[in-house]
């Protein structure tokens, strides 16, 4: 009877038994056991974000810089005016330009916390404040990149409509840059709602 | 013998064992009433979204609608051209139409799962799918609005260094819904915004 019992439970659940003898170590081993490699996928997606976070800082700091350093000025001037075009020619660009580099200095800011969330899986204040701050940023990117680019559309393409011409037969170079810099802004965008849905999926009770 | 081994099979759940040897009872009425608590605020989290899910649909109709019946013609004309100005005339405000009947579809659709996670306040699997399509959604609506809030700019403002006129002089009426729409649309991303935070606090363990 008594080995019976004893086997019974063992087959069972095994935690029912120890907890009968009033021990539990086994309870602890083979949670531990089932903790294991939960650890390990929580510490990797740990890692993903902080190597994502790095692609998307160097995607916010190129599109940044090639916006910021955009300038053409033709070959030809008027006696009153000579053409050349800058980004803070058009508000939208001078707000892609400040978005950008807002967004490149939290991610820069945000590689310690994430380091954290590497070396503790479990930890949830640093991973919820990344999550926040994370939203955010990627509607600033989203947004400035957004702005920028129905811009970028308009001076390649102009608007017969409302009578706004393109620009880019006389300011080629600049608008290839311009639409780089668009492109390095989105991709910036992307990857910060890549991180969003890791961390979603970190934060997952388990 | 026979009873003996109902009643084993009855008691293998680890903690009516526990129970029924009179070990650990405690443990396991606290365990519950943490649980309670934390049940309650985690379907008061449910009702919230659900609540601002409402909102949002609203903000997106609204937007979508404004912006798609906005329609102004002028009361003169040459002889070849009737002044006319309709949301199809510019590209970026047909992609802000379609954007955001998206978003309105999308957040009707997402109301039966937000019901689901009312109902069942741990169930993580259709809080995680509406995470991820909110995500999505959000920089959708932001993507939209943006782009089209730089072109209302254009069109109050115009822009001297690029020879792009303002058209509000003459379409004073069609602008200013415009602009109600996009403050629409915008409305609608940062409750979007807001509901993903709120699911990352859901999601997070307790």
């Amino acid at each position: 009877m008594e080995t019976d019992r004893s086997g019974e439970t063992a087959i069972n659940i095994p935690e029912t038994k120890a907890n009968a003898k009033g021990k539990a170590p086994l309870a602890v081993s083979s949670k531990a056991m089932v903790e294991q490699p939960k650890r390990g996928l929580k510490k990797g997606i740990a890692i993903c974000d902080f190597l994502l976070r790095l692609c998307a800082l160097g995607a916010a700091i190129g599109a940044t810089a090639t916006m910021g350093t955009t300038n053409e000025t033709l070959p030809f001037f008027t006696q009153f005016f000579q053409f050349q075009a800058q980004y803070n020619d058009i508000p939208a660009f001078e707000f892609f330009v400040i978005a950008n580099a807002i967004v490149a200095g939290y991610l820069l800011l945000s590689l310690p916390f994430s380091i954290i969330c590497i070396i503790r899986p479990y930890a949830t204040a640093p991973r919820l404040l990344l999550v926040i701050f994370d939203t955010v940023m990627m509607g600033l990117t989203i947004a400035s990149a957004s702005a920028s680019a129905s811009i970028v559309y308009l001076a390649h393409n102009g608007n017969p409509n409302t009578n706004w011409l393109a620009i880019c037969q006389q300011f080629g170079d600049f608008c290839q840059k311009v639409s780089g810099a668009v492109v390095g802004s989105f991709i910036a965008g992307s990857i910060l709602m890549f991180i969003i849905l890791l961390s979603a999926f970190a934060l997952k009770r388990s």
